[in-house]
């Protein structure tokens, strides 16, 4: 089968006729035991440098539930460190030793090579490609705000409000910072699917801690220019939004393929609002530690609410728990491949 | 003045044909020098049980800004330490020491009797009063199932993964826990208005996290059912949602008179979609970092944005932040006064 055939690209272009493709936002993660194994002996880091490994968990969850697509296994902040910013994961959580706090130090951020910098990256998709040749792969990256957010707030936060700060305070360096995390974003999706990756998505995680016109200034407007430079690529470009419900209009007017949305949504409302566009999700992770009974109810009410299923990728509304039991994960995949079968 | 002609409480029945009245989310806080130097000499705590520490604070913004409302300074957590709770802010955020891990946790929670586990609050709301008789106090509570995600995942968080997950996990337990605190609430805040309090707002700071069955449950339900309870003492009954843009069908169903709105929601459409309500809100704290130009223009576009007058009250969509600038404050104070006069 090639990869245009699969299930998976074919829903990104609105031409899927077949059942309906799965996959599952944090796939490779704590709740599988094989991914906690591997996760015994490197740390998380490590295991985002290691291409072979990378290649391994990747496999992991394909491989156990029989998914539509594999996602690249790495982490959003893994662009900051060329940057000369000081990350680590002390307890699960990111954690910036030398956040942004000033225009002085958004100008000493170093520009980079890609490809030089993070070479496990492209070396890691090459070996998931050679592992799996036939399942689609995900490349990804965060948004340019969600990786602002992070480097000034320098640590995960309910709203971000350091950030929020600095961008409303410091206008002129918050349009430079921007631009530069734009440019590097764009080279590194670019390099991305020059090593393999047969699609990407953006996650603007953070996003919906904007007012509306911010979320057009620093949320929207990048994310576009970024699909903008890869278009020329023909791979399906996917943005994910989370709490950006009141802006779906402006998120309708971005060049790209695929909108993936969180929970709070109603799928039928948001494929509504996205009539040109793909849309992937949303159920929500914590129903998974209901019974599988219940699990596959609430997957069948997401299926059935959606009209047209030729564009529809489901997916959860957000990244799996930890302890997420295996079982609703069956039940979601068994539900899901047997809705149109 | 008696109360009933505050601009205020005419905003809440919406029937306010005077200056537009303002208040803001958190206003007795750490962005007011003068709060500063009272919580010097006191911990947080401390001063949410010190009647007289809470009158002098409460008056301090009022005073100093000419607020068209004041509310009561306490915290939505103080209704948990006599269930048994530990509860302490040791950097500023929540932290539970005890936090409610299994169903056996919850049939632990002692009842209690608000008047005398908490006579601080009353007396506070009396010395308020004494000392400003003419404006209108704002008594308040976190909502159920708000204070049910702090119970269960014992601090801060940015989705409250573990409360979601035990709700779904237990969902009897679960049950359970809402009802025992739509109880206690519900007296916490008819004690209230018993001892002075012009009218109740419920904060639903954490509804958001949920999709929108589990919000229709677990946050608006319980909600409902609180206000049912406060109906017959005749005062407005506000509610504060953050982040539920998509379940405003189902808050225009509340039975309450206001509906603060948190910054991501086009007021107009809020107000649109609920027609028999005053709206209360909304401009984004962070904004009050750029310059009081700006802050003047944004409060402005609000304020023209909306078609209704007569029962808007402005506000911040959430609260606001420390080291945020007083002329920022002044800024929008004096717009809003202005708009209309």
């Amino acid at each position: 089968m090639g990869m245009s055939e699969s299930p998976y690209i074919k829903a990104c272009y609105g031409r899927n006729q077949g059942r309906i493709p799965v996959w599952i936002m944090r796939q490779a993660g704590r709740y599988l035991p094989e991914y906690r194994a591997v996760r015994e002996k490197v740390s998380f880091l490590e295991l985002c440098k290691s291409p072979e490994l990378i290649a391994e968990v990747v496999r992991q969850p394909v491989e156990r539930f029989g998914l539509d697509a594999a996602i690249l296994f790495s982490d959003i902040l893994i662009l900051l460190e060329p940057m000369g910013i000081a990350l680590s994961f002390p307890d699960g959580g990111p954690k910036i030793a030398n956040p942004v706090n000033s225009p002085d130090d958004v100008r000493r951020l170093k520009n980079y090579d890609v490809a030089a910098a993070l070479p496990f990256v492209a070396e890691g998709i090459r070996q998931i490609k050679r592992r799996m040749p036939d399942t689609p792969l995900i490349g990804f990256a965060g948004s340019p705000f969600t990786l602002a957010c992070y480097l000034i707030q320098g640590k995960g936060s309910k709203d971000f409000d350091l950030a929020k700060r600095f961008m409303h305070e410091y206008p002129a360096a918050a349009e430079e910072l921007i631009t530069f995390l734009s440019d590097i974003t764009a080279k590194y999706l670019e390099l991305q699917i020059d090593a393999g990756a047969d699609s990407v998505q953006i996650f603007e995680s953070w996003g919906g801690v904007l007012s509306k016109d911010d979320f057009c200034d620093w949320s929207a407007r990048p994310v576009n220019e970024i699909f903008g430079r890869l278009k020329h690529k023909r791979v399906p470009r996917a943005l994910f939004v989370n709490n950006v419900a009141p802006y779906l209009d402006v998120i309708g007017d971005i060049d790209c393929e695929v909108v993936g949305v969180d929970y709070r949504i109603d799928l039928a409302q948001a494929a509504a609002a996205l009539p040109h566009k793909a849309v992937q999700g949303n159920l929500d992770p914590s129903a998974l530690f209901e019974s599988p009974d219940r699990v596959r109810e609430r997957t069948i009410q997401i299926l059935d609410a959606v009209e047209n299923h030729d564009n529809l990728i489901f997916n959860l509304g957000h990244g799996i728990q930890p302890h997420t039991p295996i079982a609703s994960v069956e039940a979601v995949v068994e539900t899901v491949h047997g809705f149109r079968s």
